[in-house]
């Protein structure tokens, strides 16, 4: 493993990107002194290299299993598990109230990002615990909290969210799950039972904590079609009585990547006796889910920035001892060829700059949360960006990486293919890049009735110095204000690449930011440079296709693709 | 397996594109009637579907095995590959002299392309074979030719490129392979005793047929250093007398994909015993690897035609069947979707514009073989750029595919995978598209001083009608002005994304000439309009990229990255 926390870069975008200054001079994050995340930081890190990171290839090659009895984790990974709960490393960003240490949203973000970049499919437990936890923050009543949300900040338990069905994936509002609720003497008890077959769900089964959480989308009888009808319940492995529930895990994925984490196919209510409790109101459901899926959205932009990062380590390590060709007369290691150069810049200003689009998003939830509905609205605004453009360079880099280890590349023991295909899937769960750019064109772009969109471009034109960059806030606005009033079709033709150009946009407004503090080292200076100079101006190639219209989409009948 | 042919888009390329009707009125080619053509279009169609697609899987799943006896090809492959021998699929494009039926080299690649869209893995097999028989009939004594060739064409034998040793890769001048001549009574007899270890050798070993030629670079004693001193060696693994030579499969390679393509490490004259016979001239290495490595390029280049043609058919059929969501108010199939067309218009764009650049730098090898000088230069322009750009295009369009496949893509069952984990190889082997990239800038821009470069612009230029590619046409002339006067460092640094712009350009001049004509069908005409209206304007925002300095680059020290 090649794999050093990324401190110095976390730090200096939690500085200067982030604000966390700011933030903690609030009460509810006084928590978050300079010392305090310095020491998270760094604590993290050393846990992440010591623990996690030596567990990468086993995640891998040996994987999580499928048994009668349950999922069973590779040797080694209970323990560095139980590390984990010991360290405290769950409770980060979670309320003190719940036995959290309530550190803002952003520095979670940190952590998460450090434990993928060591282990990104081990990561994933962690990062479904966390929605679980927001939905229940969220959502929960006071004694539903107290039940849970101890144990999953801890770690001790950890959570799932389960959503897709068969015949719904993208279309959440067709499942079909249903919950009924338990008649007893004296009616009900707020009990259901659950029957329905999830699949795709990550961490679904394990063997790393003594329960799971499960939070499951279903309808009740008579419940209205689509997303209107669809309400959250709570379903344990384990009741709280001991006992076991009725659901488990029937199967599980043989996947392209993300191998040590099991991707389930859960069955809830075979014998007739999976009992669950509803969270939040009947019909709350997709406001619930929401809550936990815009945040996993942001964790799921981490994962393009942990795959990107550990990436760029690899590659790096390898073109500085690789001796291949020669450069003034001596042999050379390939980290001195101009193109391998290139490569390897463009892998370190696409790393900057999802991380810093990425941490600027969760910033804004910390914002929200004390109450600044301009920073609600930004957030909004920034989150399918930060989901679907940081996870698109998170690809990128990691194709990156395969192409600077040459054919060495293409074996996978030497580890940089794996990164390729764990980063595949960040594209598409927690709702497709595509889902991600309907977002931004549909609900975005009107939100506030386009004050939100008009506030962004605001920001990013007052502060851009940069003529490409200019250049392309002008485009974003033209392209922008054109699909606000566009039908639903052309809007939609349009929204891949305006997401990919309004990403560049707002990435090039923090690097160009980052390059103009004086405590930037020469590599961020190099990194921005080539940001400004030779990425965003690709950006700017996407125009003509953000202007079109769908008409040349649908000229064709379906049965000619 | 959803694989059809592409019978339709091969045949309008070679029309349209190629021209295979001036090319066949020529002796050479008469052979290349357009009913003959046509047949073995059909017939290698029907072959490929019926024989080598069924395969696919199980090529990948089960994959070669290696043992000590040696590499073990899955079950059914050589039944399928003495399928393919008796068919006669290997003398395609070989000379009449040597059992072949003296087709173009076009035609040939249209084959290739087929079997490989069937079963990419299986089909390197071919591909290797065709390699080796260039560099003997180009260089080979007519004894050689006769011996080895008839067997190579009926595909009775197959052939091996062994170039790459461990720490000689792109660097090829630093192989260290002896070839020691034998001497015997009266002097030697031409024969050599090899010794070297070779990796990353295709079908360096396995059990499809008889006898394996293996070409080999290698040095003679006192050779000068570098590539001056190179030879190449013909080393069959049964030597004529029926006697094993020494030579074997020390291992093989556990790749991210082509699984069936055995990837081996192979160990020469480990008992001091290994004959091989020198191929050409001594010191005549170099020039003999070249003949077999450009065109071996265009057959990568075929490669990265064949997945993205399979990733294309099988993402279409997906979205044709998968509902989800609703259009107009009624559930609809994914491929209803704007955004969904959006991909699949794309990557039917990018195969078709593809699979023109790779068959018209094909068209140019049957020109020159005709002693059309000014086709022979064209060729020599185009075979970087049908190399990396059609590689790149097949990573872009199977990564796509993926996508398309949405949470179904990431199960390895579906494929769409396969065809994502099989294409990352091509943009690194036959010359990464890093050293392409420097072929174009380097040797590619100069030749004919500078007139090779200044006859394509022209070319480009006198047909271009859309303005976005009218532009793209003015920036490649002027990069490609500036760069052929620039320093080293500075032209490395611009040369990848100038061959793109460039590769683009060329595709968007060979799409635009099938939109105009009048038997492009509706399918052509949206692809061709959708490349030229979006993907073009896309190349222009890579001239930043392409004109900047080398300077950002080595503005950090090696230790930074």
């Amino acid at each position: 493993m090649t794999f050093v926390p990324a401190i110095a870069d976390q730090r200096f975008v939690l500085d200067h990107v982030v604000g966390l200054d700011e933030i903690a001079r609030h009460e509810r994050f006084a928590a978050a002194s300079a010392d305090t995340v310095e020491a998270v930081l760094e604590g993290i890190g050393a846990f992440a290299e010591g623990e996690w990171a030596p567990l990468a290839i086993a995640g891998d090659r040996v994987g999580a299993r499928w048994t009668p009895e349950g999922v069973v984790m590779p040797d080694g990974f209970r323990a560095a598990y139980q590390a984990y709960v010991e360290g405290g490393w769950g409770t980060i960003g979670v309320d003190q109230r719940w036995g959290g240490q309530g550190l803002p949203f952003v520095v979670q973000a940190a952590v998460l990002e450090t434990l993928g970049t060591a282990n990104m499919g081990f990561a994933l437990a962690p990062i479904l615990t966390v929605g679980a936890i927001e939905a229940l923050a969220h959502h929960g009543t006071p004694e539903q909290q107290a039940t849970y949300l101890p144990r999953l900040a801890s770690g001790e338990w950890t959570g799932t969210m389960n959503l897709t069905e068969p015949q719904a994936g993208s279309d959440v509002g067709a499942l079909r799950t249903t919950a009924t609720p338990i008649e007893k003497e004296g009616g009900g008890d707020g009990t259901y039972l659950i029957s329905g077959t999830k699949i795709f769900i990550s961490f679904g089964d394990h063997d790393l904590a003594d329960n799971i959480v499960h939070l499951v989308l279903a309808r009740t009888p008579d419940a209205p079609a689509g997303t209107r009808g669809i309400s959250l319940f709570l379903v344990p492995k384990v009741r709280l009585d001991g006992t076991p529930n009725d659901v488990r895990a029937v199967s599980i994925e043989h996947k392209l990547g993300l191998h040590a984490s099991p991707t389930c196919v859960l069955s809830f209510g075979d014998n007739g006796d999976c009992v669950g409790e509803l969270i939040g109101p009947e019909f709350g459901g997709m406001r619930a889910m929401f809550t936990m899926m815009n945040n996993a959205r942001l964790n799921v932009g981490v994962q393009g920035v942990q795959v990107a990062e550990g990436a760029t380590q690899k590659a790096a390590a390898y073109a500085r001892e690789r001796v291949q060709g020669a450069r003034d007369g001596a042999p050379a290691a390939i980290v001195e060829h101009a193109d391998v150069r290139r490569m390897l810049l463009r892998m370190k200003a696409q790393t900057m700059a999802a991380r810093a689009l990425v941490y600027y998003a969760c910033g804004q939830v910390d914002r929200a949360t004390l109450g600044d509905a301009k920073a609600r609205e930004r957030l909004e605004m920034m989150t399918p960006l930060a989901k679907a453009h940081a996870t698109d360079l998170g690809n990128e880099v990691a194709s990156l990486g395969v192409q600077v280890h040459g054919g060495m590349g293409y074996v996978e023991e030497t580890g940089a293919a794996q990164f390729f295909r764990d980063a595949r899937i960040t594209p598409i769960y927690e709702g497709t890049n595509g889902i991600q750019a309907a977002d931004l064109v549909g609900r975005k772009l009107s939100l506030a009735n386009g004050g939100a969109f008009a506030d962004l471009i605001a920001d990013l034109r007052r502060d851009a110095r940069h003529p490409a960059l200019a250049r392309l806030v002008d485009a974003c606005e033209a392209v922008g204000r054109r699909l606000q009033g566009a039908s639903a079709d052309d809007r939609q033709a349009a929204s891949y690449p305006f997401l990919t150009m309004l990403s560049v946009a707002s990435c090039g407004w923090l690097m160009e930011r980052q390059a103009a503090v004086p405590a930037a080292d020469a590599v961020k200076r190099a990194a921005c440079a080539f940001y400004l100079d030779q990425i965003v101006p690709e950006a700017l190639g996407l125009e003509a296709a953000a202007s079109a219209s769908a008409e040349v989409l649908y000229a064709l009948p379906a049965g000619a693709f």
